[in-house]
């Protein structure tokens, strides 16, 4: 039967070698996922195709997806996915529509006026992945806050099904979602391709979603090549903190739910109470031998720890210190005790706050830093698809107040041009 | 005499090859760079002091800079620089206040309460280049968003002058800031000390500031280990649009100080009036003479380029194309020009706004996107120093009404524990 180890209230210099993530980011994929790079650069879609056979085993045309599929696409679908796939859609455009605010003009002095516009990045590039089961919902999570901030080309990749089609989840994701550039391609010749383009498929400036190792390895690459990137993807985390008044039953689904996205996925619990502990990994011995994806979650939960820790700001600092993906305080005063988080992605406060509702449906984008990286990144939002670009007017009054402070500071700096664009200005008079 | 070439309303298939950046990033620094992050990895504060003293000819002591020499400091700096670097702090902070804005907490449904929650990076670290002069404006630039945003800890390297000591205008520009933590370390050295901590030295969750190629390549390769960095830095750039309303003379000082940063630093002229053109060409020819940074400035010019664009549109399409780092819209109706800009860092509109305020003092942040990266890039901000978390509030009520999409999803996604996380709560009866 699955038993997590218990460690009891580990001293703080131990936190950081007892919290480290389970699985090894090897530096062996450098050499093969460069040569792919360089490959599609050079040979465009051929090279893709030639990829694409070998590793989808379906070949790659150059064409996108056809308008007739997105409407086959919406028939063949249930209509309680459908419906679905809707209410999540109006849910996450809510919460990610308020996102979009503004910033008021500063008058520094009088005729020196500044101020930040945000702007819509305009190419961006969403690669959804297939594998084991088709992501639709990441497709929403991208494809949304693109269409919010107003991103004038959204292109998004996704590798082909075994048949060569792409799952009707999808194509009908991307029809609500206003997406009509989906090429069915994968890995990492579909990253290439969005980072230098093909014959068909755009350059684009900026891109988003998850993969495995190879698709991470990609867009790390790419990165240092001056194509922003959303962020490193890593395997899926959750942490719990939990007193007596959470529910072991509620707390132990939500700890499989997260290890059944694959092996190398992690959990934590935290709390104060060794029964609550011992509750949680009776239930989880129940709970997973009803899963199709019992296995997986087996060898995540191998790598997983909970923590007896009963002082509770304690228990926030090692939280903290672990900066997970996403985090549940199924606690007593849980708004309270949020307050106290520092590094996290995602936090879900109380019983009913199930981590899968913010997978889906309740808004949220599950687009999250993993592996630590909530320490410095947010998740994806309608500010990922934006960049905020700084203006600034003054005028020849404006410059008589701010003209001495900067020609005093260019001449420290030794930047004498700087100086001089200043005071050509200033001793300009007016005819 | 200098002379830059004027290119005649060139096609839009050439521009990209016209606007390539003059520089070439070499992939040669790899893996001395690497070595040297490994080696103060393993060996911290000696390891710091043997390369310290190799490049810098100053050895590390490891402890940070006292408290007594911010005194001595500000004792020892001329009155008008003083008032200078009080000044231009002013207008940062008021320019970089009014960029925290607050965001609505929405109810997606009744019990269904979700919010994003700005929070400061706890710990980060500043890098302000030594080299040919102290770069205090860089430290203005980055200290202020950093202690607006709340950043628990802010810890500065930067390396110290060929006596050991560290320039008074950056201690005073440090002072003035709040902060107090700053260690007299430059190079890669600087860099791999904040990405993995030494002995005295904290680790930091994301390091900011410009430098060198060496510098930049060690931000880029820690990058790939979980920190974060605020961009990838390049060479300064320049684009100016003028039309006829423009003044040669101030254009031509605009440039020359783009130019006077490092040889290669690129400036672009766009205008619809060759005359223009010319004028500037001959100011440029004047102004150069008189520059203690002329032989810089001279290769510089020597990789830049004139556009002559009659049509306006056309030519904020070639200047989007080229993203530049700074642009000055030189011309009639300035403001309506300048809604047309969707790649660039910093705009300054009109005669009267020389790039070198906003490089200095009215407010602005000078730590911009380079390379074309302002296509998917923002300059620093308060926004860098913080990350925002979501928050959710799901209520038994609330679950009844997003419970239903969320299994549909799951399981149409084959993540069957995803599903049961939530059919075990809304089996949930109140006792």
């Amino acid at each position: 039967m699955t038993s997590i180890p218990i460690i009891e209230n580990p001293d703080g210099w131990k936190w950081k070698e007892l919290l480290k993530r389970p699985f090894d980011r090897s530096a062996d994929l450098d050499k093969p996922v460069r040569e792919m790079l360089e490959n599609v650069k050079k040979g465009g879609n051929q090279v893709v195709n030639d990829y694409s056979l070998r590793f989808d085993g379906v070949g790659f045309t150059g064409q996108f997806i056809e308008a007739a599929k997105f409407d086959d696409a919406e028939n063949e679908l249930g209509e309680n996915l459908k419906m679905a796939i809707r209410d999540a859609s109006k849910n996450i455009s809510a919460f990610h529509k308020v996102q979009i605010t503004d910033e008021p003009s500063v008058e520094i002095r009088p005729g020196v006026r500044c101020w930040r516009k945000p702007v819509a990045i305009e190419k961006v590039g969403l690669y959804i992945p297939g594998g084991s089961a088709p992501l639709f919902s990441t497709l929403l999570m991208l494809g949304i806050p693109a269409q919010i901030a107003g991103c004038a080309e959204i292109i998004v990749c996704t590798p082909p099904q075994k048949n060569g089609t792409i799952h009707p989840a999808i194509l009908f994701a991307a029809k609500i979602t206003g997406i009509r550039k989906l090429f069915p391609v994968g890995g990492v010749q579909a990253i290439a391709a969005l980072a230098y383009g093909t014959e068909t498929i755009p350059a684009v400036y900026k891109i988003f979603g998850p993969g495995n190792q190879w698709v991470t390895q990609a867009k790390k690459m790419i990165q240092q090549e001056g194509i922003s990137i959303d962020m490193p993807a890593g395997p899926s985390e959750l942490a719990v903190y939990a007193d007596e008044t959470a529910n072991a039953d509620f707390v132990a689904a939500d700890l499989l739910s997260q290890c059944e996205h694959g092996p190398d996925s992690q959990v934590i619990l935290v709390t104060g109470n060794r029964d609550f502990a011992k509750q949680v990994n009776h239930a989880l011995g129940i709970q997973i031998e009803k899963l199709p994806r019992k296995s997986i979650a087996e060898k995540s939960l191998a790598g997983s720890k909970f923590f007896l820790v009963p002082e509770i700001n304690t228990a926030m600092n090692l939280i903290n210190t672990y900066a997970p993906e996403h985090l549940i305080l199924a606690c007593r005063n849980a708004e309270l005790i949020a307050a106290q988080v520092r590094n996290a992605g995602s936090v879900f406060l109380g019983n009913y706050s199930a981590e899968a509702a913010g997978d889906y449906a309740s808004g949220t984008n599950h687009t999250l830093p993993t592996n630590g990286y909530a320490r410095g990144y947010s998740g994806v939002s309608v500010d990922s698809f934006m960049k905020k670009i700084s203006f600034q007017q003054i005028t020849q009054e404006g410059l008589q107040h701010i003209g001495n402070t900067v020609i005093e500071m260019a001449r420290a700096e030794g930047l004498q041009a700087h100086a001089a664009a200043i005071e050509i200005r200033l001793l300009k008079r007016d005819a």
